[in-house]
């Protein structure tokens, strides 16, 4: 069935409430309104890295929206099965609230998740990236605050879309919300390293909770770094020595400039990073 | 192919891309992002009523969103396909930017835009509901503050979604932007009468230009009515002894109680409704 879906954007397997299959109703709540959330799962090793954080964001998420989350025993089945093959891939997990049962934003309650499972290959990123940052750029198009989607991986993202339209030659556009706190990327969290100090911005009014900003948090701690979450502005960002993006794929990546200014990879970013990849190497195995 | 589609949600007939189908590709960017815009044809009479109107807001933000707007001809054929019965009936067009030509936020600019084009049976109103009004609350779920998005029929609505979700047996809720001005109902613009004039929001942060709005701006502006479009807050719907609501579909409806608070219908509203009925008449034959 997946082989009608073709182009640079065409994923290698496709899966829609567990069945091979190229396309979604078009009553789908999730084309609609974009009423619906989704992981981007990394799988270098042919594996989920860190599975259980992104089942349970996206269980919590389901929560927040009041959309029935499909059992975690299922998603793991399918996943597994989509990528039986063990090939170093990435999956896109979608859920979305399902078909319309009334032509109404409303929800009627009786709708069933649609869950939708995507295989992509395993990008090939350039190593020298990792080691010595990327360069970034920040956005114009601000995010608008939402208390209620704060945190979210939900399917509205068309803010994002905007922002990622004007990246240029940049590998990443770091997005201010319209009160003017510093949110993060395009499609990354992002942390300066300040005074000695890690901060990373509060996101309760908008940006995405990422796994692997989670996961940076906790390493760090346990590393003894003193570590803030709080709303950042731009004096925050003036007063930072280093800057690093963190996602699912990515891991972390060193920020190598912003606009015009350059960072240098810091001792706590390069600890930070090599503390990360022995993590997650074991997190790979282990899904 | 549209007899897949079934329940209360299921459209009497489907198009995409100019053929019957009840599926769109798993990759289309309207779903992972919400990446389009959508109309709401009003057809009671059998035709689109104020369809001019309603290519011309798709055509400019199409364009707002760099996406490739089909061809204005192309849309009406279908459009009269579609529905070639005359049957009274509600259409919903979607346009997409297209299919993922990478997984990625960016657009390629390679995309082609998705048109999908449904048909429903014409809803039944209940006469008194225009006479005498409907009774609105006020959403605790707040509108995010984005100009680049602000006007837009886009298809990230979950914001519209969650207020709808608490409406109980309220007609509609009316949604205040972040920063605290009141903005619109979910799937309706609002007008007040305060002193003699009429007032509506100014919609460049968030909200979505309706085409009944603008209708109503025009004719109120033909009456002799003085009429603003400002910025408005809790402070002037206190002031306001009147208010209604418009879309493509009821037109226009007057508010006979907000939360706790009662309305009278009065003559200013009186009188712009029943111009607008003629007005509408006259377009539903002649579009």
């Amino acid at each position: 069935v997946t082989e009608s879906l073709k182009g640079a954007g065409a994923p290698q397997a496709a899966w829609i409430d567990g069945h091979d299959a190229a396309s979604v109703s078009v009553i789908d709540r999730g084309l609609h309104y974009g009423d619906g959330l989704f992981e981007t799962l990394a799988c270098p090793a042919g594996r989920p890295r860190l599975l259980a954080r992104h089942l349970e964001r996206l269980r919590s998420g389901c929560e927040r929206l009041s959309i029935e989350c499909p059992a975690p025993r299922l998603l793991r089945e399918e996943i597994a099965h989509l990528n039986r093959s063990r090939a170093p891939c990435v999956m896109k997990l979608m859920v979305t609230r399902g078909a319309l049962t009334a032509r109404a934003y409303r929800p009627s309650g009786r709708e069933k998740a649609t869950r939708i499972l995507l295989r992509y290959p395993w990008p090939s990123y350039d190593p020298e990236l990792a080691r010595a940052g990327v360069c970034v750029r920040t956005a114009s198009v601000r995010l608008g605050e939402n208390r209620s989607l704060a945190g979210l991986k939900h399917l509205n993202r068309l803010e994002q879309v905007l922002a990622a339209a004007s990246l240029g030659e940049f590998a990443e556009a770091l997005m201010y919300s319209s009160s003017g706190a510093l949110i993060g990327g395009t499609m990354s969290n992002v942390f300066v390293v300040a005074g000695g100090k890690l901060l990373t911005p509060q996101l309760d009014r908008c940006g995405v909770e990422g796994v692997m900003r989670a996961t940076v948090l906790e390493l760090a701690a346990g590393e003894g770094i003193d570590t803030e979450v709080r709303p950042l502005t731009a004096e925050d960002l003036a007063a930072a020595s280093g800057m690093f993006l963190t996602n699912a794929l990515i891991g972390l990546r060193p920020v190598r400039s912003l606009d015009e200014r350059a960072f240098a990879v810091g001792d706590m970013i390069a600890h930070l990073q090599q503390r990360l990849e022995v993590h997650l190497s074991a997190a790979g195995e282990g899904a």
